[in-house]
């Protein structure tokens, strides 16, 4: 088949797959043992600066797992290291920031992001991966609210009270900031799609934070900036965060063709709340995934089921593989998605019980599906 | 007044009130100078096993703050460290649990609570608030899943995988484990109403975590055993956890007279969520009163005016107070709300803007209400 008509492009465009799609967040990573081999213990983000190393990397689960979809081997925080805010990516901790932005005059540590100049080895190795790959390639980057929330934290974050407060406080400092960080994802993405990469996923991580208003008006405008930025590209345009059930619609409606969605809201509910498109991108939970196979294949089912046979589900995880993960249940996930998930029914036509697709059995479940939609 | 009268216990029965009232969880610790001043560096666990102490340390925040109710200083493992499971709250982390629960051997480890035995400190501290307030005190307990996620994970948790795996894996000792852990739960409960106590607390911390599946099956039924225990003594039951937008029809369900709603659901989604009662109880992100009284008042009027002046309204937080916060903020915000939070028609009737109550003067949000209604 040719790379339009994969699985995953056409489940990303909502149109009837045979076999629904697969692929896992963080599936190239700790878990895999054929990574902490290669990798040792260096930097990430000197593993990323060699293409050699950031092209196996990639490579890795798509041999093992047999996933319709390659992630280029990155990290949000790419760019903005690539343009000299000094940032390290440190094991079992995330991305910290030196000196972390705090007012307007940090906004000119931020300078535009020329890809060929200041990421060359981000292009080698979508060119390199290009070549190896059957499967498609998603590029990525951090969406601007995420990679401001590091920037002014520091680091990881619970509760994001100096990134709130400089939202609110500073409205025209935080706009600026976001504006640069959304240009900056833009010709990011871009030079990923003009590379070869056939899908770009935003990843908004921390979004789930704010309060909807807060997303509205600090958040959206950034991130349609993003999205409608490579629409004229034509690559299906993921969009991710967690413990985002109250922003779907929103973040759907920044330009998204597939939202993603983590573990908490059943897929039934998703599409409630977004409509009959984008398409829908999840949500086993990836804890699960260490209670063993036979857990995580029931619920595994369970989300084929609350996905409902309906084109447009592109099944993933709800949030990234954990370290601890077994690769053989993963590897499992991916032959009972391909065995039992179909969706080839009409968008917009109702949801029906899919042939080939043994409904979830436990007749709890579907009494929970029918009170929720009850209250609503 | 009478204290059945108290605007507090009004609301939680969704009976119209002059004024919103208003009480913050964590009122009472590191945010208060003069918490500080008493407490110290001892062990939490410790100062509430000293009557004195602890009775002070309540009544802190309902001088400063003018609070509508008082919330008992305690900590939800105070039962389970009561009858000899070892664990410590550890400033900073939370509670530590030395030998974790990992097989059904451990669950040998619990008994029964006798809360006149067990924690007579407890009771002691109850009655003496009861004598000193002229505002009602708050009970309270952990959740069944809260607490067994502290045993079974050692301590707090990202993922709750091994709580997951148990639940999913041994379901007989988990329903054995939660069922115990409802015992105590009520028991304690219980203790404190006939102590004096006019309301009681439920924390469920973390079911936000959990899909709603597995909210129904494998904690419901023990929340339920412990809601459905204190019926009888015919005070208000209020219900929390941190991240539950999908589960907050499940958690009203088991038996909540209030649920507690984070920042992230708007009030009036909540609201469609639950249907006309319970009452709810929220929610300002506590990481906004970092950023200034001014920022927090506007926060605070969109609450209110996402509570749409129906009665069933007792503010709060989204969370606990964060320990950075300016008791400043608080305070003032207490004389906000009840300046400018009416809430006095009748349940059931449609919303309206309230006299007296300046409605939040963003038309964004105004549009996000009503483009949210209409996606559902």
């Amino acid at each position: 088949m040719s790379a339009a008509d994969s699985p995953f492009l056409r489940a990303c465009r909502c149109e009837p797959v045979e076999r629904v799609p697969v692929w896992f967040m963080r599936q190239a990573g700790r878990s895999l043992p054929e990574y902490r081999a290669l990798r040792g213990e260096g930097s990430i983000l000197e593993a990323i600066m060699r293409p050699d190393l950031a092209t196996e990397i990639t490579l890795q689960p798509v041999r093992r797992y047999g996933v319709d979809a390659a992630i280029l081997f990155s990290d949000i925080v790419v760019p903005v290291a690539a343009i000299g805010v000094g940032v390290d990516v440190v094991p079992g901790r995330g991305p910290i920031v030196a000196e972390p932005f705090r007012s307007a005059a940090d906004l000119s540590r931020l300078r535009p992001l020329e890809p060929e100049l200041d990421t060359p080895y981000v292009l080698e190795t979508v060119r390199n991966l290009v070549r190896e790959l059957d499967v498609p390639l998603i590029g990525f980057a951090g969406a601007p609210f995420t990679v401001a929330s590091y920037l002014v934290e520091g680091g990881p974050s619970r509760d994001f009270a100096r990134t709130k407060a400089l939202m609110h406080t500073e409205p025209s400092t935080w706009a600026a900031l976001v504006e640069q960080l959304a240009d900056i994802a833009l010709a990011s993405l871009r030079s990923q799609v003009l590379a070869g990469a056939s899908a770009v996923q935003l990843f908004d991580s921390w979004a789930g934070a704010l309060t909807r208003d807060e997303y509205q008006r600090f958040v959206l405008p950034a991130t349609r900036h993003v999205l409608e930025g490579v629409a004229d590209l034509e690559v299906p345009r993921i969009h991710f965060g967690v413990g985002t059930g109250e922003l779907l619609d929103l973040m759907a409606g920044a330009g998204a063709d597939v939202v993603g969605v983590d573990w908490r809201v059943p897929l039934g509910t998703a599409r409630e709340r977004v409509g009959p498109r984008p398409a829908l991108q999840g949500n086993l939970d990836p804890a699960i995934c260490l209670a063993g196979f036979d857990i995580a294949a029931d619920e595994a089912r369970r989300v084929l089921a609350e996905a409902g046979g309906r084109p447009g589900h592109v099944f993933n995880l709800g949030h990234g593989v954990l370290p601890e993960t077994d690769p053989d249940v993963l590897e499992r996930i991916v032959e009972l998605v391909h065995e039992e998930g179909r969706a080839e029914i009409e968008p917009g036509a109702e949801p029906a019980v899919v042939s080939g697709h043994a409904p979830w059995p436990d007749p709890t479940s579907a009494g929970v599906a029918t009170a929720r939609e009850g209250t609503r």
